[in-house]
């Protein structure tokens, strides 16, 4: 009997030998009709994967994509550090990528990874990422994908974030108990999950203190501070405004440090012209002039279950009734940025 | 006549599938002769490949794989910036891994960038590495790899460096100009390069202006300041000397930060008491209490080069008469930490 080949039976389907390839090792890159297709018919004609296709045949790799926006930023190191300290005693290899918050690097890593076949992924959206198409598709097929911190509304899966909310509401209800009555944001994208959180914790506090909202207080930085002269400028507006904010409660690692440089370029003493509170995970915070106020991510403990999501999704796929989004609480730590009078 | 497999040609010499697979593919994996052996048999019994064998067979996935000590440092993460900068604008990947400064990390790393078929690596040695096997088994296999930063001495490939030497006599030389007697010097484990060039220039400067050398006032930490503890009993066992050091020059990132902190939970004031310059990039030097006097490294120009001669060991490798270690200068930029009185 002679043997039958992937090539044969490429040609009877009328397929690619790349699907039927695909298929036999189950990929999720292939449709469930196709493989169904391939399998019955490769079993009907006794197909025998040669030595070499059983060993490309189990598809696990034993390893994880990560997309981030940068490492530069403590906060995604530290993440880095709690994902790796779990993968490592588990046997998964970490493969770290950068989407330097571009959404063309977002899916060319993404695509690469997929490529390299990695068992699953664990994302946080560039912040010039409004299409998921290619997170879609790949979930579809099977993927698993795990996302923390900025994380899609529109996509069902685990889910890890901070409690932006609640962080952001203690940061701005301490600025406004320490007496500031002009409190300031200058956050991220507005279309990315941590931005419209952060901000509605920073409106709800403002409305239970009867402060009214100022949409003047508020400005958006579309590269989250990563453009110094997109920070200056944001800054810039908001003290020539008429009456200048005495209070600034800043959304991210770069934009707190980016927003110290311009007060300090400038002569502004803080906390006594302007208090200032950072969202921020930066490990130098009590070394800084002022010490800073900050509200910080249990980033470590995020990375930590979010690839213990991710790695049960992807050795029980079978295990998982339901999605679940896990809200971790931040802390916020007070210093001298923030309250009446500077300790030095 | 009947098709020969790549299981026939293994029975025929006695060698695994894979090793006659990863021969036919020409794998830097398996040694000169046996790929003749493999490759003539093959074209004698007239051995042709399937396709999916072909599409297997081209060798480059374009990428590259970087393993440094770890990300959350400010040094390393604009080494990958400047990496990526260039490595994505000729079409290369840049898959990324943390050694943790663990040798059995960094060896793990490697074998499953290599079983992922990388183009080439870029590594800066962990600081627990001095084992240098993993390494040279590759190099011999044809495998380009570039070192950076922290390099071995004995590997001969191309090396970019920072002029770690010019940059510590630097820093010490201004601590001798501003009128300081007791140098220390803060540093990682004597074993990488970058400690024993900073050391030279450290010394080369002390010798210069007439100052004995002494060892009492030389930490070398092994962990590189990561470990809190171990920063924090070098520190006191200085402060505890006879003649506690007067101005202290540290190594690194992690070890001016872990340092200042010590400083400041002891309430010893820099740098009336005693005065600090940092070997470090860390972003906010300016905003520090008080502003931290720092010699830089050209991180980002330092990935560009290595990426751009390791690009050119995998696309013209004939073209390589010799290796180049490229030495970049540092830069000494003096703020309030280092000099007489403090600028508030």
């Amino acid at each position: 009997m002679e043997t039958i080949t992937i090539k044969d039976i490429a040609k009877a389907l009328n397929l690619s030998t790349s699907t039927v390839s695909r298929a036999l090792r189950n990929s999720y890159e292939i449709n469930p009709e196709t493989k169904k297709l391939v399998m019955e018919y490769a079993e009907r004609m006794n197909y025998r994967p040669n030595p070499i296709a059983l060993s490309l045949k189990d598809s696990k790799s034993k390893s994880i994509g990560v997309i981030i926006p940068e490492i530069a930023n403590h906060f995604f190191s530290q993440l880095i550090n709690g994902i790796e300290s779990i993968a490592y005693n588990l046997g998964y290899h970490v493969v770290i990528f950068q989407s330097h918050d571009s959404y063309e690097r977002e899916v060319a890593n993404t695509n690469y990874l997929v490529s390299r076949r990695v068992d699953g992924l664990l994302v946080s959206l560039a912040s010039l990422t409004t299409n998921l198409v290619h997170f879609q598709e790949l979930m579809e097929k099977g993927l698993p994908i795990v996302f923390l911190d900025r994380v899609p509304n529109d996509i069902e899966t685990h889910k890890v974030v901070a409690d932006n909310f609640t962080g952001s509401y203690e940061a701005t209800e301490h600025l406004i108990l320490s007496g500031r009555k002009r409190i300031a944001h200058l956050t991220s994208p507005i279309y990315l999950s941590i931005t419209t959180e952060r901000l509605a914790g920073y409106k709800k506090a403002l409305e239970d203190y009867g402060i009214p909202f100022d949409e003047s207080y508020v400005k958006y930085c579309l590269y989250g501070g990563k453009i110094e002269a997109e920070n200056e400028a944001a800054i810039e507006e908001m003290l020539n405004l008429p009456e200048p904010p005495d209070a600034i409660f800043t959304a991210s690692d770069r934009l707190t440090t980016g927003c110290m440089s311009v007060f300090q370029r400038k002569g502004i003493r803080v906390p006594e012209e302007i208090a200032i509170v950072g969202f921020t995970n930066i490990s130098v915070a009590e070394l800084l002039n002022p010490p800073l106020t900050t509200v910080m991510q249990p980033a470590m403990e995020m990375g930590q279950q979010a690839v213990e999501l991710l790695i049960r999704l992807i050795e029980h796929p079978q295990k998982t009734d339901r999605f679940e989004t896990r809200s971790l609480k931040t802390a916020l730590t007070i210093r001298a940025s923030s309250v009446g009078k500077t300790v030095v």
